[in-house]
């Protein structure tokens, strides 16, 4: 009977509420409708018992209402999500959570035809390390382009931490355009992100190493061992890294970790975290510490403030040492020209997070309860009022300032704090790993009076499942958030989804941070299982502008005409030089000119492809059997694979995409004479 | 006035429903919450706002109800889907159409450790065509191990249309076990699909070749080139299959495409529908119709009959030829011995689909409107009246079976017929890529009776969005489908997501098929951005049983205890033997034992790996920066690298996944010097 009141109760609350958005709310709702679907509000009338069979709470209901798409809406958002080892970068829509694309990056993907043949083999190969080709990578900090120190939506960028890569991503195709191998690291970590209006791209490093991962025991970890960042120049006219244009500067070996930009008042500078000030070297073979304790036994370790600006100078001045083709701004000269200083951060640091505005740098301790907020402005001061005389320095000479002479203020959040996000309400989010929760809090100074609540003060702990390690806010990098949206981004799964196998996938949960106060709540819980996403950006979909299809002829690596390109069959044709031979080939639905190619063993093969359709979504695919060759040829592009026949045979060639009814008939013949 | 009068209508209405499921319901709604979520029935308080504030249709509510799942509530059913040219299978769970994983089969997958150092290496390797490594597969048709021609959850096959070649995924680990390269065939297309208890895994041919794929000019096509259908024998006691006990019968030049097996009353047959009877061989560029002209002349083309059990006893009598190490039934003895049989088919069937009982075989003309049902018994009493003396043969001399005396119903349903799947209610759901719609229309004979609808009959078209090519019911392949879900595998999404770029993922959808009569609707949109899904199978998601954890010391290639794994970290060590050096390694939270190898340039290292871990999702990474080496190591999970230190310098290993808060200090230093 209890039930009956409350479920009257609900009926009439839900009954005023319709009621009070009845005619008046139709208009927006009318708008906000897509030609297909119906825009009547309210609710359909077996929905609540579709609730009732499957158990679905209130907040069920609502949670599912706040994230389902109907067909053909577009999500609000999208979500670019590191691939961590998968070696990719996802694309997502937020808040419906559904993986738009995977964009292969550092690993070749067949689905896109990139590593197999076409232009993206060539992009792949300039991810070299010495002699060794490597064919994947730990993508971990994707960076939108930025100006003005917001999103531009023109390109991504993402590092590889195995290898110490960076790869550019033009936006206007989701493609992987450039891999710039870094000379002097072997790993990374604190990239990769852009200053304010994408001048550089930054690569901070990890673990440290000798300058250009030379041989050295590390018996000589001290004297031979350091950590280097780097500083990538973008160039915006081309869309490409100019590595004849960067520099990099020596740092201890501290292991340096995340960093970010300074912006607006702090525009110029760079914040990263870092642990292992100990100098710890493990070993726990022979009796000694393992890292995991070693790099833990200070109870601080030292923020890097790191001048950007001061360091270009120096660069453009020639104050560098060249090593390996880069160009390197010593670590004396960076400690004596006042391009680095050190202030304490408590124990295992993760993260340094500038607030929008750039007042602020927000470091967790994943080994203390607190977050630690720096002023930069203090940090100006401090920086001004230090002499030469009395001046600390650690080990390697760099000045440190004191805690107390640079810090804002400390909150109590929990256990494992590890990275912090902003909205547009004057709240920061910060990772508890160890808790497993998201944390509210507030922010003070400028943002005081955007939250109801006291500044630096915790608001709300929001259990996640499980183990959160990175987080992403709407536009949350930016001097603008949105708010509205955090995604966790869970690296234990456990008991979340249907068992799947001993490697689990990871759960990504959607949180509704819409409105003030303690009021988070998980929306949704979307399995990753293709990829271990370290950290992701959430961009305004309406400022991205990607292209529909190619104008006929273009290169994908260029993103220029293609001389080879063709504009119709009849520039088809197959011309032998010697025993090179040199095709160019019409792919239009559904079939491919010429149908049969005929070539001897050994035959060096050019092969030019255009796919003369300017109809959105007519891809068509090129297989060659044997020989490892798979395109994808979006409507518009010119494609050229090259290869020697090395072995005689019969091969049909296809095309893999399901572009019409008869696109199963859409085939040729590969005929290779024995010789 | 008109809008108000109707929300309080829904209110009404909705207010009844919401009384009659009251206490009653309660109780199955307690049971299916989930701890965390508080288990009252009916709609919470906002529901009604957000639906209006975001335009949801009452069809739109009910959709997303339908598909939303509470954090920590398992799908029902799983869905396997192949990758197409990703050279993936992905797994879904269903109604939620989430991707829970995707799995590594024939491209290499770094985020599994997947052909970057470890087991997977040699598993690729088997996928060789002839000196050429093949790292990508076009894989088409999953097809999961069947008992008594039901789903039994233990193992999925998949095959690869570009190279000819079907992988064995066991279902115990969600991994690649196992590829093996046809002989004969360089593509295939109708398989990989078992016999009923999964005596063989069938492999059917696409594009004719000479056999072995030798080089002969297409100008002797009629001639030289065949098709091949294989069946590989499966070994359910080591879960492989079996080549030694593999057999394959030959068969004309026509692009045989994709087939089935018989079941219950019709065991013991195969059926594949085919094109291009005419023998076209294209040409285009010197003036001759296309491939996808010249294959569509014909009115009819011929469904193929195969009888395996005859065929087995053939190779079994030894009445084959072995071409390449394959036992071969030539076509004349595949004719004369009663293995091989054709009957007319519409005009570019695509798809041929037995139904649950095995009554009869569904085959859709792409060209011609209507489905075409045989009868299994009309043909069993057809072939036993021929009569040498006046039985048709086509011109390879196979006996041809008049349609008159096979046919049981023909069904017209509109453009583009593909493909038919079945539910418990005597519908059959037949795919129609140029309407772009799913019909459903209803089967005769025994499932009369099932629905209330005349037999034979066109129920409903549902539009689907766009172009759907393949088509999946829940156990729909079965002996007892399920009913309640048909995914539409749709082709083309044009505008139904976000843009990301001219490459445009495929769109899934989900569709509501629990209700008699013309009531399907569209629940769901799914994005498939990484791969181009061509077929797919849904499993009860109770039947399968894979492991948490793999006992500790488990090689993922054999499943078997591995001889190098360790149980501690005391029996880690590094032993060197000339210029070998042999490392066993152990790896736990959060250290790996030893933290520093030290080995000479030009080595040779063997490094073994075991994950000490029993804790469910304590998986680790193992990078090996430099040599191209990232490996999963899974709790339990035992494995091996082996390569040369062909560079000398300083690299630190480290765990790629984010195992503990101290994740970041699990590493080790692998110290090469220069000779």
């Amino acid at each position: 009977m209890k039930k009956l009141i409350l479920l009257c109760a609900i009926v009439l609350v839900l009954a005023a509420i319709i009621m009070a958005c009845g005619p008046g709310r139709q208009t927006p709702t009318r708008e906000s409708a897509v030609g297909g679907t119906t825009s009547q509000a309210g609710l359909s009338a077996d929905a609540a018992q579709v609730a009732a069979e499957r158990g679905l709470s209130p907040d069920d209901v609502t949670a599912a209402l706040k994230t389902f798409m109907p067909s053909g809406q577009l999500d609000p958002y999208i979500m670019f999500a590191s691939g961590g080892q998968g070696g990719q970068v996802l694309v997502v829509g937020v808040p419906s959570m559904r993986i738009l694309k995977l964009i292969g990056v550092f690993t070749p993907e067949p689905w896109q035809g990139y590593g197999f043949g076409g232009a993206g083999n060539a992009i792949l190969a300039q991810g070299k390390v010495g002699d060794n080709e490597i064919l994947w990578g730990d993508t971990h900090h994707p960076g939108l382009s930025e100006t003005n120190g917001e999103y531009d939506g023109q390109f991504l960028f993402i590092n590889d931490k195995a290898n110490a890569r960076v790869a550019v991503i033009d936006l206007k195709d989701f493609a992987t355009k450039q891999i710039v191998k870094n000379p002097l690291a072997i790993n990374d970590h604190g990239g990769s992100f852009v200053t304010p209006n994408t001048e550089y791209i930054i690569e901070g490093p990890q673990y440290a190493a000798p300058l250009g991962w030379e041989y050295s025991d590390i018996a000589n970890y001290k004297e031979e061992y350091r950590g280097v960042m780097t500083l990538w120049k973008f160039d915006r006219a081309t869309g490409r890294i100019d590595p004849a244009q960067s520099f990099s500067i020596e740092l201890p070996p501290y292991f340096q970790d995340l960093c970010d930009a300074g912006k607006k008042v702090s525009d110029g500078w760079l914040f990263c975290n870092s642990f292992n000030t100990e100098l710890a070297t493990g070993g726990v073979e022979d009796g000694n510490p393992p890292f995991e304790a070693g790099t833990a036994k200070n109870d601080t370790d030292y923020l890097h403030i790191v001048n950007w600006k001061k360091a270009e100078e120096l660069y453009k001045a020639g104050k560098v040492e060249t090593i390996k083709g880069m160009p390197l701004i010593r670590l004396d000269t960076a400690a004596k020209e006042g391009v680095l200083y050190f202030t304490p951060e408590p124990k295992s640091p993760h993260g340094a997070d500038v607030t929008p505005g750039g007042e602020y740098v927000v470091v967790g301790g994943k080994l203390d309860p607190h977050v630690t907020i720096y002023s930069f402005d203090k940090i100006q001061k401090a920086i001004a009022a230090l002499n030469e005389g009395t001046m600390t320095k650690d080990e390697f000479g760099v000045p440190v300032l004191s805690l107390d002479s640079t810090m804002e203020a400390q909150v109590e959040l929990g256990l494992g704090p590890l990275h912090t996000v902003y909205d547009d309400k004057g709240y920061a989010y910060t990772s508890l790993f160890l808790d497993s929760v998201v944390a509210r809090w507030t922010l003070g100074g400028p943002y005081q009076g955007l939250h109801p609540e006291e500044p630096w003060t915790l608001v709300q702990k929001l259990p996640v499942q499980y183990n959160i390690g990175h987080i992403a806010a709407a536009e949350g990098d930016t001097s603008s958030p949105d708010g509205n949206y955090v995604v966790a981004l869970n690296k234990w799964s456990i008991d979340r989804f249907a068992n799947v196998g001993p490697l689990l996938p990871q759960n990504f949960q959607l949180v509704d941070t819409s409105q003030t106060g303690d009021t988070m709540k998980v929306l949704y819980d979307m399995p990753i299982g293709m990829a271990e996403p370290h950290y992701a950006q959430i961009i305004k979909a309406d400022k991205l502008a990607p292209l529909e299809v190619y104008p006929v002829g273009t290169n994908p690596e260029t993103m220029q005409q293609d001389p080879n390109a063709i504009t119709g069959p009849d520039q088809a044709k197959v011309v032998r030089n010697g025993n090179n031979v040199e095709i160019w080939m019409a792919v239009v639905r559904s079939h491919f000119t010429p149908e049969h190619i005929r070539i001897k063993q050994g035959d060096h093969v050019i092969w030019h492809f255009t796919n003369l359709e300017q109809t959105r979504d007519a891809t068509h695919g090129f297989a060659l059997p044997g020989y490892n060759i798979n395109l994808s040829l979006e409507p518009g592009k010119t494609e050229t694979i090259e290869f020697d026949a090395n072995m005689s045979g019969t091969y049909a060639y296809y095309c893999t995409e399901f572009c019409s009814a008869l696109h199963l008939e859409m085939l040729g013949y590969f005929m290779v004479e024995p010789n």
